[in-house]
């Protein structure tokens, strides 16, 4: 059987729906959740959706990645422009993996124009928002249909 | 009848399939096209598909958008990173637009990781090669079914 | 009743009194929660004083002031310097909130002369040492007697 | 007789009264042309007026201007920030000139606020609107007057 | 008899009240004044509250306090961001001194984000309107009970 | 009746005529103004021509001109490249405002090339000596008689 | 008896042996916790070995290294160059403490350069691999013979 | 029969002789076609010799170069500080390429000192006027003679 | 007869003696004026020796010694660091001029080592003391017995 | 018979023992000397120790090592953060070799905290004193026992 | 008699054909050295042909060049980066003189992409290897010919 | 019997009188010699006038003058602002120490207007030509008779 698609989620990606609507959207990480699980339903993937404000979470998961996943979707938040530990657990994942946004963060502050997680990825989706993850699923589902990884 | 999509390629974008194919891929730019037309047909979209190596003419296809297309999809290449201009068009363009590039820009030299088009389009697709134009394609057909540009 | 005000304290603020007194003063945190409940006293507030060394919990904490709190007073430690999460937390926070430095950070090294929080605060207050935990009490105070955020 | 006042415009600048209007204004330019036309003529002077989205026009019309115009107008648009090109012409013009915008791009966004072409003119006119190039016209008049650049 | 607390406004100040009420307030400079005086009397002190729009004579006023203060407190307006003299001035001053700013100046522009007079004060508080005045008065009022200056 | 022109000079502006007159031309400052009084007159405008060295008397007249003017030019000399001071008290004036330098000053040393006032006015002039002031009131008289600042 | 020596690891460094074998080699954590117990042993020394992903965690450890430990020897991994909270807790051990790098890292990334943790250690020992951690242990034994941190 | 060398120049070089001759020598750009013509016949080599005001041209003209050209020469002018378009260009291009200048772009300004196109070919002669031109077909005839590119 | 030196000196001068003694000694500004016109005296010059906390005094100073003085001698406090007013009145004097620091500023603060006002002057002098003033006197003597500013 | 360890020693290290004893210890060049030959003695390797205050000299021992050592250990004091020379004759070494600081320069002065050795040698020791020498002969012994560089 | 032109090498250049090979080729110094001979020889040239590693010598051979040679070219190797005394004495060289590079500095690490030399030389040649030399005393020997630096 | 004061030159100074004498004068190193022998001796004082192209010899002097000087006067000519060693041999020397530049080096290149060694003498005298020696020599035979070094 295949293995599920990580999804996950970092720090306050929980108060989806209720932070800043006119930035973040009204639907809700339970939603999203939904949406996600629906899409990859469509290519017989099942996923396993998280989230955590904390880094040691989100790195040790990633790590879980190597063995449980087939592919990987990271929304780091916020963790996106400073942490190099995400990276770096990114750099030894072998199986696919894509950065998502909801918002366009290039368009934003300075400061969130800078990804240290896009040298460990194969790719980048932004400013889509929820229809971004189930763009990413659809990504993964091709590349591990070719057989994973580049 | 609806408008079709604008899809406009930048400098050196023609070489597609014949320049460095270890960072973009053996599929030329007909072969893209083709990818392209087969997508929109899904959601009963057509296509405009151009590629020109002066600026000037990406900046007035952008222009022409404006009028004639339900959406926009560009790769500027080179001048993703040094044009003001494409950015001015970007800004007066009323339909929703994307921004595309078949290698991940952002793990690749500190000059091509930044944009100056990021601040005129809606979301970004990066690193996913000709799939990314057709994810761009489906995120486009979803906006314009829903009303047009955000 | 009126909810009380959450005073969240980061990384090594644990060692209060104990770490650097020439800096930070001979006072411990208990100390320092107990100058606090009393100074909120004075004003009929309640006070929930905590500290943690893992920024993932900061920012759980913050976010539970969104509904539990009627105002919210920080002082991030370490964390200020860096933490783009903390930043986006308290922006989603509907309370007036403070950040609060025992120590001048402005007279210290360069790398803690810039705070990523002050960007989600009202104010803040530093160099004063635990009397700034009071001052900001009395400020919060004002501001909830004022019908909360400006 | 006189030769004419070159007034050379660059990218997007032929969406003029199109383009957000709370920048650019609501005049179109051909409403620009007939002021400048209507200005010059009070001084005895003929207008040619030009606009391209490419810079290569651009550099070749000011070229074109070191031996048909008396008085050169620059509203590089975009390509003020970004072209080489266009001061190394201008560099060779003999006759003088003059760079103008339509808005104050120095209360604009930073990238704005440099300008290349500033180095190869005579003087600068911005944030006047249609104004600013009458102005121009009126300055130009008067160095013609004097017997050409200085 | 103790000597008055020191309150200097830099530029500008003057115009409280009437300029940007939505950054600064509605109340003028005078009633600040009143405000001040009426929270220095609860700790039986008095308030030489001074504003000019020349660094030169806060300069000297500063100096002043050397002798006839015995508390200061700095509100050097556009002066914060660039007078090296203002911060020489406090580095000679033997008594307690804050700097006080209306607004939260981290969280506006860029420039308004670095003060080279944090470097000459015991503390910093900012973003609190006229209530930061009352706070430092405070603070200064505990300071002097202590025996002054750290 | 129509309120006066302020028109506003600073630092070293009382050298004019006499300072390094390759850069500064040869007119002094009672030449500018009464260029400016006969130009003002034929648009029925009044002037109030003014020079200080004194940072702080620049501020309080253009403070004053809150009230007081119909328009204001602004010639800051070296201020214009250091004063946030001037920023701020233009930001304040409800009436049209002018930057104007009679030199090119973007075609000379780097720090001559930034100015802090271009953000609190509508528009800037420069490069064009004595000329640029005449243009300016020009372009003052048309916004007094569109009613004002936009 | 003598206080055993604090071996800290940070994040990833659980993956030792399995991620990029040709920067870290092929040893596992496990083996390195033997090597160090080992080299310890020829000491007399003692070794508390442990890892986290967790930034508090390493923060907490660091803290009970105070009481609890005769000696320090620190690999932050990710969180070397981001972390001031690792760096406040090495200012607070008033045992003698080393930072150590398996890689040599300031041969790879510019980002990888910088250390906030060195301004806190009495050196640092990189790029010997597992070698390292043993003369690490060796430098520690020294000092501690020699009565602890200079 | 040998493909000829293509020889292209950038915005501006077609006003050779008659700009700025103190910096670029008196020679017209057909005295420096014959020039080039004349060395590259003694090597058996015949010369395609453009220019062009447009980055476009050269662009497609470098694309050309892939199939018909033994050897390019570029000289971009303004174009080299600024094109990335070119500098993909020229890392498509499988024969030995060299970038010229006239004049030593080294000794003035600092944005004439960075290259882009540097990194795109096999080396850069610059400062020796016409000369350079004669030299780069000397080595490129060299290269060819070894069997091309490196 | 020989006009007289003007020696002027910035912002915080007056306090010299009293301020930071280890930076600055313990002679007052009296007492330097005391060692000037005695050194002057054995070359048979006066001195006109200032001191103001007001940069516009110091501009007009500078501009008075245009007429009136032999030579000038200017430290400028903090205002060395920030004013190019006095840059700009320097570079307008006929007379030679010499810029002195009585503490070793290139040693101190990062702010403290630029210097506006060294462009506008013949020599610089810094960290002798009162000493210093005498060098500069016995250098302007020199120079003026050779005919003044080279 | 097994080559010599060279160990080369820059600028002013010729003092140690003599300078700045706080930061650099009281054992002299001689001292250290004694101690490495001993310590390598224990691995039966000889020591080749020399000092220079030429980076020529340092550079040409270096290339020597190429041939006539079996490990380099360089200490190049200043010239750590200036010569690129010496990375150059590093880079051309084949057997292992070490940099070494007594002091822990990532504390000291920011020039001090970058080296363009580092990116030359397989690893670094700093801030262990003369310890840190015997760490290294310790640790290349062991290189050399597995067959030398990596 | 004509004197010879100076050839000068600077550091690790005498290991050329040891070090690098896939950088700086195979052939030794003493091969380009009878390169550069033969080469001068067909205009009637001699050859001073040096190399050192110390910036001393290099600087005290280029000030001879000023008496004793008819042009001068510069392979200052790592020094072109660093040594302003270099730039000082090649300021100082009435022939004319030139730049050489083996390799393609330009396309290598950024550090290696600056030169001091550049400013004080004729014109530059870089990424040729020895074929470099050789167009170097080419151009060289047209120079003298026509009267030498221009 | 007093020991001498040692005045070290360093690369380029050779050439003064011959090399660009509009900025460096027309006297020769001899000529200056000979000035500072004729003031030395006026205040009983010998004088060790020395010079190098060599750092290491410029290093290796400074280290005599410990021993063997009573002052020390430094013109490091092009070191100045490259040279960590002649810092680190300053910073060692316990006699007072001076830094003199002929040129007024504030006023020249930006690459000028740093230098390293001022961190390590006791004052800086610059741009009075040989003048500036002699003003050296009083300044240090004042020092020398109140004691030596501060």
């Amino acid at each position: 059987m295949v293995k599920p698609i990580f999804i996950l989620n970092g720090p306050n990606l929980n108060l989806l729906g209720k932070r800043e609507p006119e930035i973040y959207g009204h639907e809700t990480l339970d939603d999203l959740k939904a949406v996600c699980e629906a899409k990859a339903k469509t290519f017989g993937l099942g996923v396993d959706f998280r989230q955590s404000n904390h880094e040691g979470d989100l790195i040790t998961w990633i790590q879980e990645a190597r063995e449980n996943a087939s592919g990987l979707i990271v929304n780091a938040g916020a963790l996106t422009h400073t942490s190099v530990g995400l990276l770096d657990a990114l750099l030894a994942v072998p199986v696919p993996s894509l950065e998502v946004h909801l918002s366009n963060v290039f368009a934003r502050e300075p400061f969130r124009q800078h990804s240290y997680i896009s040298k460990g990825v194969e790719g980048v989706i932004c400013g889509l928002g929820p229809k971004g993850y189930e763009l990413a699923i659809e990504a993964l589902a091709a590349m591990i249909g070719e057989g994973g990884k580049k």
